[in-house]
């Protein structure tokens, strides 16, 4: 790291505290959803039953909302750590959330089959689906452009805004889909049918409160660690500058080909 | 309007086709919400019944998601408009969002009241009415600030970071509950009972198809309109030099108040 960059990165105002408050937030989104499946809808299996469907909301928020959330803060956290391991944290942190969340899949899908209920009808189920396979793409893109080190510095310095971009909006499509998600839920189990021993949905009982409450819990962590992301002082200078090098790279060679134009597409070729 | 800000304005890479392709994108959200209460749901009315309900999602996909976008998306666009103008613009056409929102809303209302609805109950109704909510705030708010020619400079300066990302956060929030609408109003009322003459859900039926393809459609509006915004490149420069400018003055202050620090609080009073 540069002596530049290392004066830059002790100017970062990004305030730890937030960082630490957004971490507790998620921590608590994970508290509810698991009291929630655990607590009001009776617990846990791996039977086909309405208990394996549990595991799903807690999967899910666990994965694709918290441990997301927490890998794309970690840019913007002032570590010690060099570009490297951030990088590896960062992807490693995004692994285990995508295994989490195709468990999370695993667990709906295998409730629908035991019950026959047909997949992917609702909305939420749309939404959700684009996002799982949104993320995996984004996963495997990353990988290739930013963790092997064979890949060409220009194409990292191109991708680069894509893969931040898409983040975020995969991100926003996580939000979305829990919101409906945890929506869905209520609507179909408190409705006073099925040989359901609990209130309707609509008379507002105590598991509607507590699941409304983790649903707007979700609301404010996503808004915060978008709020976070966007906030241009709090980059870590550390990363901007891969792509500043590349560009003045870039910018250097043209200057080359403009200067020499007849070493066109020879330059790396002297001994061919 | 000065002539570097109007040499920065005429380098603004801001690709005027993409604001074409998300007001063509917005258009079709309101045709399909259209479409969807108009042709599928029967149509509308305003006397209690579901079709007064049929108001809602076109009322609200339209002022809360197409309009509110087009308004955020001002401000990318470079206009020959002044300042003065395209502040009042954005303002308009927020306010004409906000009547029709709440319109939107009194139709919910006055369904639950003719049909025994309690109000308020989904996790839906609480993103929902703290989107409006939020929105009231942040519409006072901007007008005071923004628009009264007798606010402080450094006030708005200081106030212009926050409502920018309260107009994000906000627009996260309609889309988030648009999602959730559309969901829960298809969960509701494609369920086979309360002598439904349509399909359930669970069987994918045309309309299922249709509305779910309108939530779909939002979603990308939606994203489309966060991506052009988090584009530092494309942010308009007439708009930057205001923070800037009354960053100058604040630091100027500063500095005054640092080497006379006897003048501090009378800069403005010598006559009193």
């Amino acid at each position: 790291m540069s002596i530049e960059c290392l004066e830059q990165k002790s100017k970062m105002r990004f305030p730890v505290s937030l960082y630490v408050l957004s971490v507790l937030l998620g921590f608590l989104c994970v508290m509810l959803v698991c009291l929630w499946s655990g607590t009001w809808r009776g617990g846990f299996a791996w039977d086909g039953s309405f208990l394996q469907f549990n595991w799903h909301p807690v999967l899910m928020v666990t994965s694709l909302v918290v441990l997301y959330g927490n890998a794309i803060l970690l840019y913007r956290v002032p570590l010690t750590w060099s570009r490297w391991w951030s990088k590896l944290a960062h992807a490693g942190l995004l692994f285990v959330a995508g295994v989490l969340s195709v468990l999370g899949l695993c667990a709906a899908f295998d409730f629908h089959s035991a019950n026959n209920i047909p997949h992917l009808y609702s909305l939420h189920s749309w939404t959700g689906i684009s996002t799982v396979a949104l993320f995996t793409l984004q996963w495997f893109l990353g990988l290739c452009a930013f963790l092997l080190p064979w890949t060409p510095l220009a194409f990292r310095a191109r991708l680069k805004p894509l893969h931040i971009w898409m983040g975020m909006a995969i991100f926003t499509l996580s939000l979305i889909t829990s919101l409906s998600g945890i929506n869905e839920k209520l609507l179909l189990t408190l409705n006073g049918r099925n040989g359901s021993n609990t209130e309707p949905y609509t008379a507002l009982p105590a598991e509607a409160l507590f699941a409304n409450s983790l649903g707007i819990l979700v609301v404010i962590f996503g808004l915060a660690v978008l709020s976070i992301l966007s906030n241009q002082k709090w980059k870590n200078p550390e990363f901007e500058n891969e792509t500043d090098r590349v560009s003045m790279m870039t910018y250097a060679l043209k200057l080359h080909y403009v200067t020499f134009p007849s070493t066109r597409g020879r330059l790396f070729k002297t001994k061919a």
